[in-house]
């Protein structure tokens, strides 16, 4: 079994040799540029599935996949009508650097990519896992934007779908039962939760200006516990996802 | 054997009956604006799988999903940074009634359901060859953008990919082996190339800039030629194939 930090340099190589499709010509640049940072997501499947038996390599396209789906929601949020943000990841996003049209097609050729990953499975479920969650990521953001939401319901769609989601797809490759994946992905949506937690409290923003910093700190300790509570009632090796859990609790940038 | 006049009317109740994910909440009014039109590409879909004994009502997803993947290109088409178009089909653009963001938003939407679609097939092959057409369309909108590339090499990818993509998916639904799908996705390129030319005629640019009135009516004669030309190399009824091809060459609007 290997450990996250092996799990991150294996999803890291891959980052780095991804082949858009040719077809997108051009467009394979600012693709590129645009996926990196963390790598939690994909981690978090390989994890998963080698806790379930799952070679990492065989689940790496589905733990690709939900990357670039994670990158194209990035690209399209940055965007002037969204967020506007002009700086991600310590550089320029992708319409400061490329234009704005880019960004809108860049984005766009992310999410077709990811599809095209897992389209690559012969088990057309791991495709409807991937859609799901998509569909779910933009309903949250819509939700976000509505601003009349819980801040706890915007994020069980916009934030916890992408972590639910390279779950789900390492149960389907492992053949889990529906039976057996209730906690698997209460795991996965508390882990989700402590991801924005601490997104806030590192930035001072969300749940830090609705609860204050000790208010936010408890909550994300909160999620931390559920999550180690959840794993503790699987009967697998989770050893390496309580490390992931406790690399997001305790994570400074 | 169904007319086109009656697969046009199955496509379109099924629109009209078009449930959006519930997550996406209040996106669903939009993405539901955003589809309609002449329904071409879907009933493309449904008159091929018919040919190769293939039932409507099972292709019926899959034509769904073309149509939604052309939405999603016309929503992020018509934005102010790509196009910017205000009216479409004799009404406001998604970004022009519903705002910018919205309309980013429902693009993404709209190529994920496309993709939840298609998923609910148990057979990958059919979500591949959606996968590509879409990265094809959008590789093509770069490079039309880019204006480098010759107008029918842009045409090839950012029109044609959505004609051969409703024939393939009835191909894969049909269980047609590689070695017979040759003719067929000659045809649909056929057809994609003659749908743009007419676009052209009908709009007096593209093509009509590039060659004239005369010249582009040649051409649309042409490719209407080359594709009735295909469908008599096929062993089955190709009879309402035969109408659309005309529809096509002689529409109006």
């Amino acid at each position: 079994m290997r450990t996250a930090d092996e799990l991150r340099s294996l999803v890291a190589d891959a980052v780095r040799e991804l082949e858009p499709a040719p077809e997108l010509g051009s467009l394979a640049e600012p693709l590129r540029y645009a996926v990196g940072g963390k790598l939690i997501r994909p981690v978090l499947c390989l994890a998963t599935g080698e806790a379930l038996g799952v070679d990492a390599e065989e689940a790496l396209p589905a733990a690709l996949a939900v990357e670039l789906v994670h990158s194209f929601s990035l690209v399209h949020d940055d965007l002037p009508a969204l967020d506007d943000d002009d700086v991600r990841r310590g550089k320029p996003t992708v319409h400061a650097e490329f234009g704005e049209r880019t960004a809108i097609l860049t984005g766009d050729a992310l999410l077709a990519e990811a599809f095209r990953l897992v389209a690559a499975y012969d088990r057309a479920e791991v495709v409807r896992e991937l859609a799901h969650a998509t569909l779910r990521m933009i309903g949250g953001q819509q939700l976000d934007f509505e601003g009349a939401a819980a801040r706890d319901d915007v994020h069980r769609l916009k934030t916890a779908a992408l972590f639910e989601a390279p779950v789900a797809c390492a149960l389907v490759l492992a053949g889990a039962p529906e039976s057996a994946r209730g906690p698997w992905t209460r795991f996965a949506t508390e882990l989700g939760l402590l991801f924005q937690v601490v997104d806030d409290i590192l930035d001072g923003d969300g749940f830090v200006d609705e609860r204050g910093a000790e208010g936010a700190r408890a909550l994300a300790d909160a999620h931390a516990a559920r999550a180690h509570a959840l794993l503790e009632e699987l009967d697998v090796d989770t050893s390496v996802l309580e490390t992931i859990v406790d690399v997001l609790a305790t994570r400074t940038v």
